[in-house]
């Protein structure tokens, strides 16, 4: 392993200027510190760690509120700390933003900051650090994204296979067999998981699944606007949505449009938010239990940390049956009906 | 959470006997034997643990070699115990029989025996246990075995997906583009995941591939007899295994018929057994570690005990380069070319 030394020889200055830099002590220039933080993780240098201090671990946050209870990522970091800190580790939050990422690289932030690992929430396929994940040494876990090839990286999320099966089996038993899925747009990898696991779930459960059953925008107003009256045209008697507030935006305009939910169509969320109980009607979802993914996301980097090299850690799903789901119609209806209905569209 | 008077009011008999029964004492019929352990699941008993005994963790093995250090399961063994034992747990390995799974249904077996978790390796489709998994409530980890929708078990396996994506990857940067994968029956979980990753590999690399690219069967005499030329004349410069003594056999068959490996066909294998160093030439494979499996193995059964539900737990895989794989010919070349080179077919 790299020592001061090392660095101090390659840069051609004292072991003192390096220490200084990688301590951040004010006389050394800020130029000076990059080149040795860059030369540092050239090097693969690691910090010793001191006996009286709690090793750090980042969550890195963007894309994601987590200060309320009521928010996605809150539980996610209870979960995780609840685990972490009895372990003896101290637990940093840290907003990321594009600015930070493109500013220093991933790997050198982690040394400069004295991190041992790190777990990110709500990454974007379109993060700069992304790409850095793909040679990175620090023990790394992504909550719902995949880095393949590097055993470093570990991706932690819910089953989204087991839930959308779970979705469309539930759905099945009601007597649903035309099933539609409307999804936020496919550029995150979670979504994209979702919108494939919908389609090999069909297929499972044998039910006929074009393409155009399955529909997606990055504009809500799209998929209220265009996608759900399309579904509803295919004679659509359900639709599974890809995540929870995206359904609450469903029935609130079924209930504009005087669509009757359950009873005219069926719709069933992703993620159990607290609003699932307080919306009109409850909404029937698929379960991804946040304080335990914040748990799975401890057992990950622990694994990491023993030395073994988890791929993926996916949590059990659980459908939560409550009032936005009932048998099908028996009778073929679509959206040309509702059309026809006086008085009930805005 | 049922006690033994819970028990011994439902069946009639006095606390005594059901203690008794439950602790195996001689002086108990095995019918009543039988009657206590089944009346205790079905109530939900779980035995109360004793502060000087450590608790106990079953590895059930079938299908599978595991006592000498070549042998497959040697090494997870290996792997579970290293983390298992010091963790304070005594790790009990028990060969699996269908008789035995005939015999006692798993939740009873547990019960009966005193073990708090059980790990499987080399179960297959057909085993008759693999129903009891859908509802059982002892954590429960399955390698290369999956069952949706029961929190209690969790399956642990490599990243297969991950291993056929950097096959075909190398292949694909050595310049071969027909691509074939031969297979052992789809019958095992594992096989049919692989199966499935080869055509998605082939998919994310932007390479042909029919349904006739990718063949199988239980019989390895079929895959060399009837496969191995099919893939050869449908003009494959280089074939994916789905495990290496199959890639091993597809070796040892080239050579008999004087086709070169890897000048005329590369080979590539996975799993990393120590054959593939011995066998000539050495076989190109994908890793999947197995003492690592075996830890990860623990992992997964340690977060169970914890409350953490993980669903699937996969490990890092990597390509190991040997000799056995080269950049493709670039004529196209085909098993005719082999039945008119004098001399060289058997």
């Amino acid at each position: 392993m790299a020592t001061l030394e090392d660095i101090a020889r390659v840069l051609g200055v004292t072991k003192g200027t390096v220490s200084k830099a990688l301590n951040g002590a004010a006389d050394v220039s800020s130029a000076m510190r990059r080149a040795v933080v860059e030369t540092a993780v050239e090097l693969g240098y690691s910090r010793p760690r001191r006996g009286d201090e709690a090793p750090r671990l980042a969550v890195f946050i963007t894309n994601m509120a987590y200060e309320h209870p009521e928010d996605f990522g809150y539980d996610i970091l209870v979960g995780f700390r609840k685990m972490a800190e009895p372990a003896g580790y101290s637990v940093h939050v840290i907003p990321l933003t594009i600015e930070l990422e493109e500013q220093i690289p991933y790997e050198q932030y982690m040394l400069r900051e004295n991190y041992l690992g790190a777990l990110f929430l709500g990454l974007s396929l379109r993060d700069p650090w992304l790409k850095d994940f793909e040679t990175c040494t620090s023990p790394t876990v992504l909550y719902d994204n995949r880095v393949t090839g590097n055993p470093r990286v570990t991706y932690v999320g819910a089953d989204n296979g087991e839930g959308l099966h779970l979705a469309v089996q539930y759905l099945a038993g009601l007597n649903h067999r035309r099933i539609g899925y409307l999804s936020s747009a496919l550029g995150a990898y979670v979504y994209r998981q979702r919108y494939e696991a919908f389609f090999q779930a069909m297929r499972d459960n044998r039910l006929p699944c074009g393409k155009g059953m399955a529909r997606n925008s990055y504009h809500q107003h799209i998929c209220l606007d265009e996608h759900l009256p399309a579904l509803l045209k295919q004679g659509c008697t359900a639709i599974v949505c890809s995540h929870d507030t995206l359904a609450q935006a469903v029935l609130e305009r079924c209930r504009e449009k005087g669509i009757r939910v359950p009873e005219d169509v069926s719709i069933l969320g992703f993620d159990d938010l607290p609003l699932c109980e307080s919306c009109t009607p409850a909404l029937t979802t698929i379960r991804q239990d946040r304080t335990e993914l914040g748990k799975s996301a401890y057992c990950a980097m622990a694994s990491q940390i023993e030395g073994v090299a988890p791929s993926t850690f996916l949590l059990h799903t659980e459908l939560i049956p409550r009032s936005s789901c009932a048998a099908a119609r028996e009778e073929k209806l679509t959206i040309d009906d509702f059309l026809e209905r006086p008085g009930t569209m805005v």
